[in-house]
């Protein structure tokens, strides 16, 4: 806004827009909560005090806050583009997310990423992001796309870009690989984020050395406490999978909480629908023990100051009329969002019509060469490396089995819980498929396929026979992307995720719904795994222990090498 | 340093410079007291803990902190340039300033910021520049330059400045004065520094929404507060004339403090030889009651926290290993000083030779129309508006008084303590001069004249009789600028100050024995004020009230407007 027109409203010489009167201000600058009436004008707060206005709303000495902030999300994870997110957690009081289009971006490249700031343009939520830094994951999968940092550097003028996302590719910066230090050279002096979970001692000095700024993924205390005192901004995550408040909170000090910040990295339909967003964080953070005004600072001064947004965070003149209301101080639950001064939400719902301007175009992403796939497997030895799945764990064991055997193949033996996964290429239609065999995910007939497999989303399939295995595959081919049930030819349940294989254009409700109908298919099919498809997503993610099956085949990731199915 | 070179001496792969082992580390960021050996390389601390090194220096169980940092200093005030002050205040283990060359600037503009730099440069110092907002103060003065928003504009991509300094002209920001807003717009987004002493309500609003980001100037902990509620980051003044400290102490808190810096603002020779610099402040805030962490943090991360300086205030991994050793947390005085990993004084004494380079070339600014100059006031009323000195403060009251005549002519009467004081342009040679009468100086025979009169730093002399007022103008004039105490024909003291009028180019404990000398010289002449040229470089200032004189006339600054010498 002019400062001109700050300065004049501020002064009073011209009425303000909105008065909210009677509030209880939280100043989580000062640290107090300050008994004020807040005028906005425009998209900014020009006062607190008595002023004129044209629309005085009495707030009846509820709590005003700052908006809430995710210092790190993967929208993709809730299964819906940032449009429809921003619906489900804008009433949730949050009115900025630090964005990573990671999934997105191993799809699409620069197109995904865009389409996610086109998503998210004109929406209730300023969405900023960080630019993935490692697409493709490694080169023993094929993505949809390679970032190098020319691709990277292409965007970094953008208004809505930050800096770098997180560096996962910890061994690479330990290293000094070229690749992976032209990334960090091309962002240094802006924000670089980390992801380096048990990294410490020298290592991590060295993490940090090269200039990297936060971590999201300590688990524990005394790794939070090390990477804090070696400089490091803590975001502390509660994920629908990886879940570290409980453990982190006693780390919080008046003294150090400045250096921490709340971020919920992947959530679900169901967790967001459940269990809110930031506001959630804070409502669990106080009542385990930490101190209102602290846990409210968490979610949004703290990041506003951590990524250098200087507009936001706080209730302060000339910054963004970006604020939540609420009643209770000690489980804060937003009856009011306002962004940018315009209401967005009242009492958990959204007040705003939806998005009028039509979505940009983006093209299928499901480029299967079908006449290559075939998911027989020749026994050609006669142990097999198997994938263990570990029940609520991304790791998974290396495991030694004899398959059973029809004719001159191995086939699965649900009787014995080893069914048959594959991994088809999906990108560039190249063929490409990895073959090889899993234990621990129960299915007595039938299959899954799915189009998300992080990070390089190929087509990911796990059945007790090979004719359900392709009923499920084609299928998530003929939607342009999802999640499939299937049973023999016939398809049991699905879950449409045309944008990009990863997200599905349904509201958030609905998505939840197909999801649940999809996860209760699966368990009459004798899958054991409350959220059988999150758990088939990591069994391709070449880059977490112990084996891992890539469109390349079977990974050993202690050894990081493709390794034979056949042990002998 | 290249990211490379950084990863690599972190990993311990190669030997670090120097390992300070033994430290008991200051851990500004969390906030706690670490046992750690810290190894620099080149001018980085690359690591905490056990490391190579080529030079193993023990510390034996010494506090290792962050340099000091000043978050805002006039360099000018301490009589010195930049090269010298550094030499002053680097054994006090200040490191980082950032510095307002404002008094240089009203008299040399862009020249003498450039001076500033130059000066600054290859010493013990890193010297940021914020850039002078307000050159000239008024136009009810002469100065020696004018900078508008475009002149500031072309340092603004210099990498060692920072922004826009504190921004005086408050009545300008509320009028919304075109000029005014013109140095915001160019500076939002960066720093700007404010200065609005007294400040509250909505006038205050307008100045925070205007983009105002600090406040030096609070005097009491109620005004600190309400600042602080409203956004600005509170500088904890204390310098030689104003000192907050005190006064604004009670107000740090564990929820606040991260939002308050150390500032000195000006500083003679002589508080600076004598009671330090920031390492004072953090002394001296300690022994009011302040948590030696907290008062260390807001003598380092705060400030760079505050001016976006990522790469110093904290010892980490990557940062600058601008670094101080001190044996006793509870009165850190620094034994050992290092900057960019050189160590630049050791026991309160700098260990780096002088600096070779030549200064750069500056003109003589003492361009005075001599035979222009006449001190003689015509005796054209009865009664005349009087400058009234208050000890101790740089307000002035408005006397009514009935001056001395002889002949057709006012002249200075010294029984009654009404001495007659003149400002004579020294910028353009213009033969400018303003002239009226002073009460409060307490000089019963001779003069004083200076070449240092904020802002705009004409020529101020104040006498008992014209010829020693003459001798005293004309002798500053031969000296290329400075102090001169005169009597008669004679010149009794003189500081020459050839650096812009400002300045001198002699060590600093020289320049404060001549301070001290002149000081004296005065007080035996009769003037009963302690610093009495201090005193009457404040009686041109004419945006302090009461009644001021400058080059142009006497000036009302309530009614801010020149006004006649007789009152009737």
């Amino acid at each position: 806004m002019e400062i001109r027109t700050l300065i004049e409203h501020a002064r009073g010489q011209a009425p303000a827009d909105l008065l909210l009167a009677n509030a209880r201000v939280v100043d989580v600058l000062g640290g107090e909560i300050v008994p004020a009436d807040v005028a906005v004008y425009g998209s900014r707060i020009v006062g607190l005090g008595a002023y004129e206005a044209a629309e005085r709303v009495d707030l009846g000495g509820a709590y005003l806050a700052p908006g809430f902030i995710d210092a790190h999300v993967h929208i993709e994870s809730a299964m819906v583009p940032p449009g429809e997110f921003a619906r489900a957690v804008a009433p949730c009081g949050t009115t900025t997310v630090i964005t990573d289009p990671h999934e997105i971006a191993n799809v699409l490249g620069l197109d995904g990423i865009r389409y996610m700031f086109e998503s998210a343009k004109y929406g209730p939520l300023s969405m900023y992001v960080m630019l993935s830094a490692c697409v493709p994951a490694s080169s023993m999968a094929t993505s949809g796309a390679v970032l190098r940092w020319y691709d990277l550097s292409s965007l970094k003028s953008d208004p809505w870009v930050l800096g770098l996302a997180e560096v996962m590719n910890v061994p690479g910066v330990i290293a000094t690989d070229d690749e992976v230090l032209d990334k960090l050279r091309s962002f240094a002096g802006g924000a670089i984020d980390g992801h380096a979970p048990r990294l410490g001692g020298r290592e991590l000095q060295a993490y940090v050395a090269a200039g990297i700024q936060s971590d999201h993924e300590c688990t524990t205390a005394e790794e939070a406490r090390e990477k804090l005192r070696l400089g490091m901004t803590i975001f502390i995550r509660e994920g629908s999978v990886a879940r570290n408040l409980a453990a982190l909170l006693p780390l919080i000090t008046p003294a150090n909480h400045h250096r921490m910040c709340f971020c919920t990295d992947d959530r679900q339909p169901s967790d967001l629908m459940d269990h809110g967003h930031i506001d959630g964080m804070v409502r669990a953070a106080i009542a385990g023990g930490l101190e209102p005004m602290t846990a409210i600072r968490l979610a949004t001064w703290n990041t506003a100051s951590h990524f250098r947004l200087w507009d936001r965070g706080a209730v302060t003149p000339g910054r963004r009329a970006d604020l939540v209301v609420f009643d209770d101080l000690e489980a804060p639950r937003p009856r009011l969002v306002l962004r940018g001064g315009t209401v967005v939400a009242r009492d958990g719902e959204m007040v705003l019509p939806p998005r009028g301007s039509a979505p940009r175009q983006l093209r299928s992403t499901m480029n299967v060469a079908w006449d290559k796939v075939d998911f027989r497997i020749p026994a050609a030895g006669r142990r097999a490396r198997v994938i263990g799945v570990r029940a609520g764990e991304l790791s998974t064991d290396c495991l030694i089995e004899e398959p059973a055997r029809r004719g001159g193949e191995a086939v699965a033996d649900p009787s014995r819980d080893l069914l048959k996964i594959a991994v088809i290429e999906r990108h560039l239609a190249s063929g490409g498929i990895g073959k090889g065999f899993v234990s621990g995910i129960g299915l007595v007939r039938g299959a899954l396929a799915s189009s998300v497999a992080h990070d390089h989303h190929n087509l990911v399939v796990v059945g007790a026979d090979d004719e359900s295995m392709e009923t499920a595959a084609r299928r998530v081919g003929a939607l342009h992307g999802g999640w499939v049930v299937a049973e023999g030819a016939r398809v049991v349940a699905e879950v449409p995720l045309p944008i990009a294989g990863l997200m599905s254009g349904a509201p958030l409700p609905a998505v939840r719904r197909a999801v649940d109908a999809a996860d209760q298919a699966a368990a009459r099919l004798g899958a054991r795994l409350p959220s059988p498809f999150m758990a088939i997503s990591f069994l391709g993610l070449e880059v977490i222990p112990s084996l891992k099956l890539t469109d390349k085949g079977l990974v050993d990731v202690e050894r990081f090498e493709i390794v034979p199915l056949w042990a002998s």
